[in-house]
């Protein structure tokens, strides 16, 4: 199985990809197509030392870059790295593709090369999110700011299948984020979604607050992509200004000081834990293939931990489980418009 | 000037209640009504050793509790301790009101029993955040689930002078929360939005996203009470996560004992600047007449800040400046019909 990944994509592009898909090749054997401009990608290859036969580079001269509007650069930079990535997967060249590049482009690639899976009527962006107790899946992180209830059953649906086929998560229990734990609680959305996913075929927890997803309380959080993007961002601001804080309160002092640098491992292995990087990027879920788009700050190990995700997925067809459960709900919630 | 509080609102009441108004009352000379059973707030005031003359007692002999439906409880409860409270203010025997009860039936009560400042469709409440520089005004945080575009202006102008009256800010800068900084980004409310804040009588700063908030770009930040429920319970779940897992990492080895013991004075002044308690609650802006919610886990301290903010909103004239503001500008963006 190849792993077709967007080499130009992302703030530390090309040479942190190229290293994490180097990474990936020599831990596990896993083959790799790396496109982007080849003279560049040669050169970062050198610079690695030895080689990894599983890696590949498919030229692409052009890049979308992060401020371009998403679908009128996919349509317009055809020989885009992105594109091609995800052209190769379309052809049957690659089985997944992984971006660190925009978000948004990184969706309307995938929607406009591979599709959506049938009967989806919304892919979303399935964030990963270290907790207190492991990992919640947030969804939809951005890309459909306005939803309808249907599509937030969808997000449910597709959101606990990837939890347990992916992070191997028994029964994953699926919240969804609202103003407060009663059933009648919430904005038009939430409240007729409610009843909606007391029928869907999920372990539906009920409602869960803001406090909930840091918490762990549930495996898999559904929301909207405003509110689901204004959460992930909330929680990246605010974890980088606690440790700044942190770090600011303990150069007070010389005892403070003293006290830092015998804390700093320990703080360093919190630093882990709470690193996306360790969990390896966002699945595009709802597209009819694997895809995964990484944080733009995403260095090597965040670029080889998306590759291992993304042949998990394959390896444990995520697109046909998805595929499946929808064809046995599809009359249940009313989908089949698609819409 | 008199400050009414319910005293039995809150998960520490009447104690910390009663604790927090002596405190006020011995430290600036505050006149402060305590609304609740006699008899126990009399016990605890015993307990507090020297007495303040600035304190009276009004008798309640009912309590709205935190799972009561808001409007019916407060309907119910004529002679609960929120509802007379409120109406100490209506009946002008007090200039102000304060309540660590729930923030529904303390929004409900203000409402029926003060009304709003005629011209607003719908009061807000206004979390004041800790942030990186400072705080940072959010609104709203819960009253209203789902809100038109004029809604969020009424905000904006709201919050704005807030920010500036009460907080010092000179021409404090207002931000709407949305999901990227271009003015074409987000769902319908924020595209809609965004025209009508360049409108109207604040220093709009343009959108700003998640990681803003905590960060302190701007003074104000707009969003639906929905989002920005979320926002509020997501931060404060997340720092208590955080907070408990830096404990449990110098928890792990004696010498991150030993440094977590010489960083503890540095930790200890980081936790007094991002508890909320320091900045005493939640102003409801929009009613006619000035009301304050505090957190339900309240201590004294958040107590005696909360009829701080309540006296400094009397003093400096808040509720005129607000109906002022709105009488300029209610041609401008349309609320003349008061929805």
């Amino acid at each position: 199985m190849k792993i077709a990944i967007d080499a130009m994509g992302g703030d530390y592009a090309p040479r942190e990809i190229v290293r994490g898909a180097w990474e990936a090749c020599r831990e596990t054997g896993q083959q790799i197509i790396m496109v982007g401009d080849r003279k560049n990608l040669e050169n970062e290859l050198n610079q690695l030392g030895k080689t990894c036969a599983g890696l590949e580079i498919v030229h692409a001269d052009e890049v979308i870059t992060m401020d371009e509007a998403p679908v009128v650069a996919v349509r317009r930079k055809k020989n885009s790295s992105l594109v091609m990535a995800a052209e190769l997967v379309r052809d049957g060249y690659a089985s997944a593709f992984v971006s660190a590049g925009s978000t948004g482009a990184t969706m309307a690639a995938a929607l406009l090369r591979l599709g959506r899976i049938p009967g989806i009527a919304r892919p979303a962006v399935a964030g990963v999110l270290p907790t207190e107790r492991g990992v919640t899946i947030l969804l939809d992180v951005g890309a459909n700011v306005d939803c309808k209830p249907r599509h937030l059953v969808q997000f449910a649906i597709m959101g606990s299948l990837y939890a347990h086929r992916i992070l191997g998560i028994e029964n994953p229990r699926v919240g969804l984020l609202n103003v407060g734990e009663e059933s009648t609680k919430g904005n038009e959305l939430t409240q007729e979604t409610y009843p909606l996913l007391q029928e869907a075929p999920v372990h539906f927890y009920g409602n869960v607050e803001g406090r909930d997803i840091f918490k762990g309380t549930v495996d898999v959080v559904v929301c909207d992509g405003f509110v689901g993007n204004v959460v992930l961002k909330t929680g990246e601001g605010l974890a980088d200004v606690l440790m700044s804080m942190i770090g600011q309160a303990m150069r007070q002092s010389i005892l403070a000081k003293a006290g830092a640098a015998l804390t700093l491992p320990a703080l360093k292995s919190l630093g882990k834990k709470i690193n996306y990087s360790e969990y390896g990027g966002a699945p595009l879920l709802g597209i009819n293939g694997v895809a995964i788009v990484c944080h733009g700050s995403s260095k090597s190990l965040a670029i080889k931990n998306a590759i291992y995700r993304a042949r998990e997925s394959v390896e444990n067809g995520l697109i046909s489980a998805i595929s499946d459960s929808l064809n046995n709900t599809v009359h249940k919630v009313g989908f089949a418009d698609g819409n």
